[in-house]
């Protein structure tokens, strides 16, 4: 897509800190990263959310992700790693993208785990469950 | 493994509100969400974080991660969701897990996007993306 930054920086048109160049996925510097060495993992096409990405193809891109969250502790000395994508709200640019973020243990990422809330009562907890699961029964005739 | 909650849940030991069984992963509510109807899918059986989950697999996996990010919005009017994993840092219980956090727009959850670093210059940038692509190099090594 012309006007998009992360379809510039894929095809070379838009300078990045490319650390990964592969057929099925691209990472690169997050310009203003959580912390430093903060990678994002994007499709090489135009691919709006994690949703949009076909079903064939989410093995290919994941091994990428997974690759990536082993090399950054191995390269940068961490921990661990925090992996994450927004899908559409919070979502900064439309093309889909993993954070990848290198974590250390007191490292002061209180992420997004707090603040918590509490289900009401076992009643509540359950409309909740029975309305997901519903939902999830459709998507699987959906995609039948 | 005996004294995982995770492990218990999957088995129906532990009591949880399951919203997906599926070969390649159970989904339940999670018991203190950032958000009501935030659901954890995990794989069945005790795989510690995503590096350990074989390449084989990431795409059964990630097509029920996928699917319950599907289901979520539909099943509770939200706009989107938030998808992340802690590895290791953070990781409340060493059993795989994917958060799926219902999102909608003004929800205030500023998420791990806050607060943002800078590089110094150029030269700090360069220095972090070579030592991941080296780093990425030795991975497909290994790999191989």
């Amino acid at each position: 897509m012309a006007d998009c930054v992360f379809c510039g920086i894929v095809a070379g048109r838009i300078p990045g800190y490319v650390v990964l160049d592969h057929p099925d996925a691209v990472g690169f510097l997050d310009a203003r990263p959580v912390f430093k060495g903060h990678v994002l993992v994007v499709p090489r096409e135009h691919i709006e959310t994690l949703l949009d990405l076909p079903t064939e193809r989410l093995g290919g891109f994941f091994a990428q992700v997974q690759r990536v969250a082993r090399a950054i502790p191995e390269a940068l000395g961490a921990t661990g790693t925090f992996v994450a994508s927004n899908n559409k709200v919070s979502q900064s640019v439309p093309h889909l993208h993993f954070h990848i973020v290198p974590r250390t243990k007191g490292d002061g990422l209180r992420g997004f785990m707090w603040p918590r809330r509490t289900y009401a009562d076992e009643a509540e907890a359950e409309s909740y469950r029975s309305r997901i699961a519903a939902a999830l029964d459709r998507v699987a005739e959906e995609s039948r």
